[in-house]
C-alpha cells in the first residue's frame, strides 16, 4: 500500500536512444501522476550513452553522466538499472551483470540478451532477491508479459501465438495491398528506416523468435530455449502465395506459435496462413498482436504498437512503477531454479497445410500428386488448378489436418512422379 | 519473491454459482501450478451459499460450510474473502463490509456493488491497509484492470472504450447476420439464457455502464461515478439502422466511452456506429473488447470472453494469486482518499453523427433539412436518399464532426419544417 514516507525510487538509465529518451520524457512529463500511482516519486539519478555530445530531444542536465554503463550500474545512488542499449552481448550484458552484483533491480527492453542469457541472469538476480523485468522486450507497448505472468496465472497455458515483428507484418501487408513483390517492398522498408542494421534480425524471424522464446518460458514454466525455436523468415514468401492465399480466404503472417505437447515444447516462428477474418488475419502494418490461450480463460487477444518511443517507454515505465509499488516477482513468473529444461519438439501438431506447385502439362499429372498425398496419409480438402501459363499448370492444394512429417513425406514422393517443376511451396495453416 | 516458508493463503468463498464453482475447480485442478507461481499454496478453508443441498459440479466436502456469508467473512481461519454472490446491496455488501472490519483482503466479481459503493468500500479497506480486487468485475477473463492500473500506469489515459456486455453484442451481431428485428433476437437471447433476470441490466446498458464507471475511476484518478454515466440501451436499435449503417461501412455497437475533457469527465454507454473494419466493428457475438488509449502507448486493444465459468474464475484467481505473491495496490490504483470527485460533463466531444429520418415526398423537403443543419452549424459529409416506399422517402445523413448539442439543435429545427415524418434516429459515430 502506498505510503507517503517511502523514499524516492532512483533510476540509472543506460542507453539514450529512442527508448531511453522516451523514458526520460515520461518521467519528466508525468512525475506527479507516477508519484500518485506509485505512492513514491520515481527519479532519474544518472544516465549513460556512448556519445555525450549528441543532440537529444530531452533536457538531461539534471542527471549525472556516466560514460561507462557498468559504472552506472554500480552507482550507490541508484535503485534500479534501466538497460535500453540493446545488443545481446558486450556492454549491455556486462552492465546488467554488474547491476545484479551491486544489488540493483533491472528493467530491460533487451529481447536478444534475455533470449540468450535470460536464464543465467535470472538465476543470478534471484539468488540475491533481485528483479529482472522486461515488459518492453516483447510486443512493445502491449502489457503481454504482465497479462501472461499475472493476469492469467491461474491458467495452464495451452498455446501462445503472436505477430511480434512489425516490420515483417508491414512488408507482408504492403505486398498484399499493393500487389508488389517481396524485394521491392523490402527495399521500401529499408528506405523508411523500418529495418534493423542487420535486416535478417527482422525478416529472418530472429527478433520475433527471441520474443516468442521469452513468452514460452513464462507460459510453460521452462527455461528460455531460443535455440529450439524453428525459425523461417519471410524472404521466400512470394506475392503469388499472398494473392492465392487471399483468394482462398487467408492471410500470410510471420506467426510465432509455442505450445506444450506430449512430445515436448513446440516453438516456431514461421510464415503461416491464418483466416483472413480472424483478429490475426486482420492485423495490418506495424501493429503487433499476441494471442494467449489458457484452460480456464479461453482465448485472450492483445493488440497494440510493437515498437516506437512512446509505446516501448510506456512498457519500461510500467515495470519501473511495479517496482516502485513493491511488486516483486521472479523473472519468468516462478523461481528460475524451478524452471524445467524443455524437451524441444519439432512441430508435430497436425494442421492443414497449403501447398503450391507447378506441374508439367501432362495427362494424369494431378492424379500422380494426389496419389502421393494419399500414400503419405494426407487427405485433400481443396484443390485448385489455375489457367495454364505456357506449358505448365500452377496447382494449389489445401490439405486436411496432417503432421509436418507426413507433408514432408508426400513432398518427397512428388519428386518421383516426374511431373513436378521446381520445388513446392509448403505453408502451415494455423487454426486461430 | 516467493519463499517456500510462506504460509498458505486461505480463502473463504461466498457464492457457489457458476463463478464460485469455477474458482473451486481451478484451485482443485491447479494447486501445484498455482503454488509454483505464487510461492505458496492457495487453499479454500470455507464456503457459503444459500442452498447447501443443491447439487454442484465440484466436491466441496473438504471445506467448512457457513450458511451466512457474513459469518464466513469473519472467520479467523481465512485471509481472503472471495465474494462471487452478486447483488449490489444486501448480503454481498454486508459480507464485504464484515470482511474489511475483520481485516480480510477482498476479491470480488461484483460490478454493481462497486459501481454504487466502491468508493466507500475502498476508503474503509485502505484505512486498514486491506485490498479490494475486482478484475472479474470488468470484461470477464480479460485482464483489463491489470493492464490499465499497472501495465499502462505511466500513461495519462486519453480515452477508454469498450464493448463489455456480451448479451448486447450477441443481439446486435445476430440482428445483422440474420436480418432479424430486435424483439425476435431479444426473445432468442432470453430462451438461450443469455439475459439477466432483469433484462434491462443487459439491454438497458446498466451492467456495461457499471463496468465503464470502474474503468473510468482508474483511468482518470476519479471517484467511481456511475450515476453520471449517460446510459442508452439497445432496445431502440432497429434492423433498418443496422442494415443502413452496414451499407455505409459501419457496425452498431453498445459502446462505452470514457474520456476526460476540459469540461469534465464524459462517460457514456450508448449505441454507436464504428467502422466495420475496426477491431470493435469486427467483434462478433458474446466476446468483449476494451480499448485503452494512453499518451505514451497509443492504442491497446484487449479482446476475450466477457463471461462464463472459466474466464470469470480465471480473473478472480488472477487477483488471488496477486495477493498470494504480495502485490498490494489501492483499489483504484491510487489511494481512494486521493481520488478526485469528477465533474460530470454531458458528451460534448465532437464526432460525426448518423441521422436517419423519413421525409414527406414534397419538393424541397431535403433542402429544408439541409438548411436546418446549416443553421445549427452542422455540415453534411454524406447524404443518401433511398427509393421511395409509398409516399415517404427515407433519408440518411452522415454529418461531419459536430457536438451533440448542435445535432440536437438541428433536430429541433427539423420539427418546424413540416416535412419530417416521426422522429429522426440519431447515433454517434465514434472514431476508433
Amino acid at each position: 500500500m502506498p505510503n507517503s514516507a517511502k523514499p524516492d525510487l532512483r533510476l540509472g538509465i543506460a542507453g539514450l536512444g529512442t527508448v531511453g529518451i522516451g523514458v526520460v520524457k515520461i518521467i519528466q512529463r508525468h512525475a506527479d501522476l507516477i508519484a500518485a500511482r506509485s505512492g513514491r516519486r520515481v527519479v532519474i539519478t544518472a544516465v549513460s550513452a556512448r556519445d555525450r555530445t549528441k543532440n537529444r530531444d530531452a533536457d538531461l542536465s539534471a542527471y549525472a553522466w556516466e560514460a561507462d554503463p557498468v559504472a552506472l550500474a554500480r552507482r550507490a545512488d541508484i535503485d534500479v538499472f534501466v538497460e535500453v542499449m540493446g545488443g545481446h552481448n558486450g556492454p549491455a550484458r556486462a552492465a546488467i551483470e554488474a547491476a545484479i552484483a551491486a544489488g540493483k533491480d533491472v528493467v530491460t527492453a533487451n529481447k536478444a540478451l534475455l533470449a540468450h542469457h535470460g536464464h543465467d541472469l535470472a538465476i543470478a538476480a534471484e539468488a540475491k532477491g533481485l528483479l529482472i523485468r522486461f515488459e518492453a522486450a516483447v510486443a512493445g507497448g502491449i502489457p503481454v508479459i504482465k497479462a501472461l505472468t499475472e493476469g492469467l496465472a491461474a491458467n495452464q497455458i495451452r498455446r501462445v501465438m503472436g505477430v511480434m515483428n512489425g516490420t515483417c507484418n508491414y512488408i507482408l501487408t504492403r505486398m498484399q495491398s499493393a500487389g508488389l513483390p517481396y524485394d521491392q517492398v523490402f527495399e521500401e522498408a529499408r528506405q523508411l528506416g523500418y529495418l534493423e542494421a542487420d535486416p535478417n534480425l527482422d525478416v529472418g524471424g530472429i527478433d520475433a523468435g527471441h520474443k516468442l522464446s521469452l513468452l514460452a518460458a513464462i507460459a510453460f514454466g521452462t527455461r528460455v530455449s531460443f535455440d529450439a525455436v524453428e525459425l523461417e523468415g519471410i524472404g521466400a514468401v512470394s506475392i503469388d502465395d499472398i494473392t492465392l492465399a487471399a483468394d482462398m480466404g487467408y492471410r500470410i503472417k510471420l506467426l510465432g506459435v509455442a505450445q506444450m505437447t506430449g512430445r515436448g515444447l513446440e516453438q516456431r516462428m514461421t510464415p503461416c496462413l491464418v483466416p483472413a477474418e480472424s483478429p490475426l488475419g486482420q492485423l495490418q502494418g506495424g501493429t503487433n498482436m499476441v494471442v494467449l490461450e489458457g484452460d480456464a480463460v479461453g482465448q485472450i487477444v492483445l493488440r497494440g504498437p510493437g515498437a516506437g518511443e512512446g509505446p516501448t517507454a510506456s512498457a519500461v515505465m510500467g515495470d519501473v512503477i511495479d517496482i516502485a509499488r513493491g511488486l516483486r516477482l521472479p523473472t519468468f513468473g516462478q523461481p528460475a531454479t524451478s524452471l524445467a529444461t524443455p524437451i524441444a519438439a519439432k512441430t508435430a501438431t497436425p494442421a492443414p497445410y497449403y501447398l503450391r506447385m507447378t506441374l508439367l502439362d501432362k495427362p494424369g499429372a494431378l492424379a500422380k500428386i494426389a496419389t502421393c498425398l494419399g500414400e503419405a496419409g494426407v487427405s485433400i480438402d481443396q484443390m485448385r488448378q489455375y489457367g495454364h501459363l505456357g506449358v505448365n499448370a500452377p496447382v494449389l492444394i489445401v490439405t486436411h489436418k496432417a503432421t509436418r512429417d507426413d507433408i514432408d513425406h508426400a513432398v518427397g514422393l512428388f519428386a518421383g512422379t516426374g511431373v513436378l517443376v521446381g520445388k513446392p511451396v509448403v505453408l502451415r495453416i494455423e487454426a486461430v
